[in-house]
């Protein structure tokens, strides 16, 4: 029985306590023994408040804790654990492992996925991270995220670099171009439910094809008359910047294979 | 009962044919009477040879004619139709509906979606958008369009213009992205399997919350430490510049929030 502990009230330590306290109900060889939490009330509709604290003081003894809090807020969070030598992990894509106080052994529970506070996720499909100093705790790391996921993977902390950029790419910045497609439906009066169908199926395509496979439009076709009957619709400066510099980019592409 | 020719073979040409078909198969009072194409060849799988043709002269009458070919062959293709006052509708996101020739009534039945040759459609979730030059007309359009999808709206030229202009934001774009995103993870040894739930996510997540609402990441939360970090770490200068623009365009809109 592995004993956990969250440390955490925000999106990502919810999302995985909600997720933990399942998979300990379908049988799963865990406990989530605690959750540490500022505020109580944060977390108080997910599990019964025997199993709360806001005082680092009276933290439980545990196999795992988990840091779910800000990227900032790791290191100095990790120097509160009032225990030595046990395993601690955060779950954060850009701080470093070494950033987790020295007393204890460190590790990171990366789960690559956008939360959102009202939205449900269905953690199985959500890819865990998973990388520590050492091997033993490495198969503690393991079996927890497979209790909770269907898809762990060991990556180092250049990896998790490389993979928290990528995610800023197909995250952050495309649901970025969803909103300007949306203001630019808003400007011509036109539903922005007309491009969800769009949307879903260039989400799809790639699970299938490669990226470069699934590219269509003016630029991978060269149209320069559309990209310039486009860019003279364009009126925001900012949209029209973005829709160059992104059209220069396919083509630049295209012109290598 | 509302003939139709469709005159192109192109992946627009043939799912259209496809889903014709099956509307009228399904008992729709359509039928796809004929099927232009340059060579037989590349659509015969799709239909009974009797109805293929590739010789203009030998176009059957229909009530709806509907011109799938590339932007720039829309207006000559238009004006090879042997007929005089035919509905006739193009279904291109960027061609005015002006450039169809004057001696039949003009149309647009423009699709808004990407097809793919390999990739299958469920045309029923694809919006079709409608414009005609007179009332009537309209009415044969709509009835076509809703046989084979159930989003069909009215979309003047201007505001096909928009909605293209948009798609290519959240489509050709956003599909750009992902090849980014897979190429960092390639130069990382990170498979580019790893990203595809958070793909999937990204794009699920809009269909409820707005874009805005949905907007998360180092930009939005303005975690300039994270921002440098991750342009420190790009070392493709095009990467750099895009993820520098759209970082800069998502801090921009959340100080208008």
């Amino acid at each position: 029985m592995i004993k956990v502990c969250i440390i955490g009230s925000g999106n990502v330590a919810q999302h995985l306590v909600v997720a933990l306290i399942h998979a300990q109900n379908s049988g799963a060889d865990i406990a989530l023994v605690q959750v540490y939490s500022r505020q109580k009330e944060s977390i108080a509709n997910l599990l019964d408040a025997s199993k709360i604290t806001s005082d680092f003081n009276t933290l439980a003894e545990a196999d795992l804790y988990i840091i779910a809090v800000s990227d900032d807020a790791v290191a100095e969070v990790s120097s509160k654990i009032p225990f030595q030598n046990k395993l601690v992990a955060h779950t954060s894509g850009t701080v470093a492992i070494t950033a987790l106080d020295n007393k204890n052994r460190k590790a990171v529970f990366y789960p690559l996925q956008t939360f959102s506070k009202n939205k449900a996720v269905d953690f199985n499909a959500i890819p865990i991270c998973l990388e520590s100093e050492n091997p033993t705790d490495y198969e503690v790391l393991e079996k927890v995220a497979k209790s909770i996921s269907n898809k762990v993977v060991a990556i180092n902390s250049s990896q998790r670099k490389a993979l928290h950029v990528s995610a800023v790419f197909v995250n952050n910045f495309v649901n970025h171009l969803y909103q300007i497609g949306n203001e630019i439906c808003a400007e011509n009066q036109i539903s922005f439910e007309i491009l969800k169908p769009l949307i879903k199926e260039t989400s799809e395509k790639i699970q299938t094809l490669s990226p470069k496979e699934a590219q269509t439009g003016p630029a991978r076709r060269l149209d320069l008359e559309t990209i310039n009957t486009h860019l003279d619709f364009i009126s925001d400066e900012n949209h029209k910047k973005i829709y160059e510099i992104l059209t220069q980019s396919i083509i630049t592409d295209g012109k290598k294979l």
